[in-house]
């Protein structure tokens, strides 16, 4: 039975000596299904990595309008299979079809794709910033060479290593892409290279400037972040992972950005949760099991005073996740880590206050569940009690007071968000003074009075946070123009021949559109 | 005898139980002077990390102004103190009065910290980021904790750990400073020390704001820069001791900046040799034996094509070099690993074109010298053959033709600079296009027809560079603001209630000054 080729250097072609195969798994019915997928030897990627090098210089005299061109040609050939690509996901990840894939998720993919491709014709996130008194001129270009993309398991198109937001922003950069499909969802990721490589041909990008592979080994992983020709990496995953592929990357001096893993802590003052208790909790039960919690922003820890609010809170709570129906994940290794990780806060210490109907089937199920500590006992293994359950799960800590409720907070690693839910007067208004300052230090954004998984696509968005949330507290791989920095140089030209200057830092504003820094005023004005 | 005392949550104290002792030592008599001064304990400035961690807290309570404050009344008493200044820096460094350290870099030291006081007040640096219609807000915030800085030894004001580039920077964008100065001049730090410690006094800033100790053991390096409480780190110095620090902090998930070595190649193409031989030899060796060649953007290596021009050029530098008395170093340490990196370039095929006349003396007195390889030999061993010659030595490779530079250019690593000469009219356009882009992708800065070793503190410079140059391609260590976001964690505020924001994100311009990047417009106006 023949593999399902690659893209390497503008071909599908056959994998060269693979040292394994595998199928995508229904997670329905947990039987394989489709073809048979490559997991490419370092060699074959080395290929891939090298023309990826060789793609990177000719992108260097392309025009940044080509790239553009080929995001909007590549979003709208997404939209011409939306049903097929849909149905493969579907199949592959469980996830609903709609809303979730056709409504939410693929329309999001491909508005992220075009304001990449805006953003990379507008140009104003180069920072262009000119001192004409000194003639030093600086932007930020392309890193020159490719960037190695890891996409996660949990979004199928949005985050996808060929579609999602390190791929239109790494591209939109001006980088070629080396992206590794996540061997969840294979087909999809087959069906989104094919529009790719037909969106490559119609703009005229080199051939070599998205490829893709199905899988390699850890290995192999950790020898291509620290290769030689690759410019950065970007990696979307666990813990053990992300921190395997940064160690790697850090030793060899390569840029890799990774996103870990995040509990999100929820915070509900006293005055909101007397106010509107049943309100929050529907809240927090919607957006765990959204998705069957496999959201990085799920709202994995919420912290809140004993009370009688904090009764009502946690009955209504527990009554929302009693009730409902056992969620599909997205893979066996999904259900697998899920139940290990809540065995591990059992063990810990935490109480299963509620959990979803049983149901018995062959996919992978799983019934959202709801647990509970106290604050002193959270307090006495914080670490522990931060153990990340990725998927419809949610961890309830009752502090005492509110002392204790900072204490908590203190204790906490980075997230990528942190919630505070207030009464809608003011009389939640000193305790909030009191726990923002704490927990906006370990947070890369803050919500008041929302759960955190709705993430924007917004020039404004921060979808990154303190380590061990993410590498850098400085990047965000949500937002556009500023994910694109994360796959850029700064370069600066001293005393150039004004001729020699790339254009955008010419005297002539190349578009009359870009925002330039000159003598410190922004401005679309030329020179 | 009393130890010097180390400047501790806002006293100079007695050094607790240090680890040892060292005295300032003359590098033209290469004898000890002075006080004993401490080396401090992992204990001692795990004390200073707390107090620091606490006056973190502390700061983000303070408006802006209040740093601002502390950076321009700082830089008005190292002014007052000048002289004293200049005679002890003189007497630790052997750097001449004038104009170095008077003329020079006193006034550019004062001038960065002004211009970090007008950034803080100002508030740009933050990019603020406002997106009204989904009320999502963004900015940078300082990190959260103190910010170790560990100086180099080549400029005692202006990258001093207490007074330089990241001094400024880290403390403009709202951190702690935790100093460790340098070893050889301690004296000069201490009097830095005493005039910052007037300025938190006399600005209001928290006591622990900046501190600073004389040194500390290697392992206790290793240890800070991974210390759960330091926000972040930044050293500047020898690529051994940068790779061993920047390991520890990744892999404890800290930031640091490193910046480690750079042979800043200087490519001449045949016009510009044929033209102006002699005029370009004069300016590499100016640049090259300037402060004795200790500049991070020294021209290390010079890539030339054989030919007659290049006769002349080689002819005229060499003669400069013979003719020039010997360099004083900074350091007994700086003179041996020079000695051992010119002897290593020797071992590795270099041949020894010119020296400096010799001169005997108890001092740390080193003979300026001009190497020799051709472009085979250099591509035989391109690694070996950039060994870094910190001090008076430059490198120069002919090549024998410009395909063959073309393939030096290629094998070079990372550095902070790279030149090129050309001809005034467009006879080396050719080459130019030919060269340029391989150079680029190696350097942070790119000049024309000019020696690299003036480093402007403008907005648009860029002082960093692939690595190993530096960590991380997109960071600056001189130019304000951009040195600044190394300092600083992006936070966004989603969805929070109106009087709760930052005054930066607040609908209201907080200064009028302020540049905020709202929906997609550069402006200055209220919201």
């Amino acid at each position: 039975m023949p593999f399902e080729s690659v893209l390497i250097e503008g071909c599908f072609r056959p994998s060269l000596a693979p040292v394994g195969t595998y199928r995508a798994v229904s997670p329905v019915t947990g039987e394989p299904f489709g073809g048979e997928f490559p997991v490419s030897s370092f060699d074959e990627v080395d290929l891939a990595v090298r023309a990826g090098a060789r793609a990177a210089a000719q992108l260097r005299e392309l025009p940044p309008d080509i790239r553009a061109d080929f995001l909007e040609i590549f979003a709208g050939l997404i939209e011409r299979s939306a049903a097929d690509l849909v149905d493969i996901a579907h199949r592959e990840t469980g996830l609903p079809k709609e809303p979730r894939l056709l409504k939410v998720e693929l329309p999001r993919t491909t508005a992220q794709l075009r304001m990449a491709a805006e953003a990379a014709r507008e140009r104003t996130w180069c920072r262009t910033t000119i001192d004409t008194k000194a003639n030093i001129r600086s932007m930020f270009e392309p890193l020159g060479g490719p960037v190695l993309v890891f996409g996660p398991n949990n979004f199928p198109f949005a985050f996808n290593a060929l579609s999602g937001g390190d791929f239109a922003a790494a591209l939109a950069a001006g980088n070629p892409i080396l992206a590794k499909a996540h061997p969840l969802h294979p087909g999809t990721s087959r069906l989104l290279a094919e529009a790719a490589s037909e969106a490559v041909s119609r703009s005229g990008l080199p051939a070599a400037a998205v490829q893709m592979v199905y899988h390699f080994e850890d290995d192999a992983g950790l020898r291509l972040v620290a290769h030689p020709l690759v410019a950065a990496s970007a990696f979307t995953g666990s813990r053990p992972a992300g921190l395997r592929l940064k160690e790697a990357a850090d030793r060899a001096g390569k840029p890799i950005y990774v996103e870990m893993s995040s509990v999100n802590p929820v915070v509900i003052l006293p005055g909101a949760l007397e106010e509107r208790p049943e309100a929050i909790a529907r809240g927090l039960f919607e957006s765990c099991t959204l998705g069957a919690g496999q959201f990085c922003t799920k709202p994995g820890l919420v912290i809140l005073v004993k009370g009688p609010g904090a009764d009502t809170f946690v009955e209504s709570a527990a009554s929302l996740f009693r009730e409902v129906n056992p969620s599909v994940l997205v893979g066996r290794k999904v259900l697998e880590t899920l139940a290990r990780s809540v065995e591990e806060l059992l063990g810990h210490g935490a109480e299963l206050i509620a959990k979803g109907k049983p149901q018995d089937g062959p996919g992978f199920l799983f019934a959202p569940a709801l647990l509970y500590v106290s604050g002193g006992a959270f307090l006495r293994s914080p670490l522990n009690m931060q153990t990340e359950a990725f998927g419809p799960v949610s961890f309830l800590v009752t502090a005492e007071n509110l002392d204790e409720l900072r204490a908590v907070v203190s204790g906490l690693e980075g997230s990528l968000t942190g919630s505070i839910y207030s009464r809608s007067g003011d009389e939640d208004e000193t305790a909030y003074r009191e726990v923002e300052p704490l927990l906006k230090q370990k947070v890369g954004r803050l919500l008041n009075d929302r759960m955190p998984t709705g993430v924007a696509v917004s020039p404004a968005m921060n979808h990154g946070g303190p380590y061990p949330a993410t590498g850098h507290p400085g990047f965000t791989a949500v937002g556009i123009p500023a994910s694109l920095l994360r796959f850029a140089a700064l370069r600066c030209y001293d005393g150039v021949r004004p001729h020699r200057l790339p254009p955008e830092l010419q005297n002539r504003n190349p578009n009359g559109r870009m925002w330039r820094l000159i003598d410190g005023e922004w401005t679309r004005r030329d020179l």
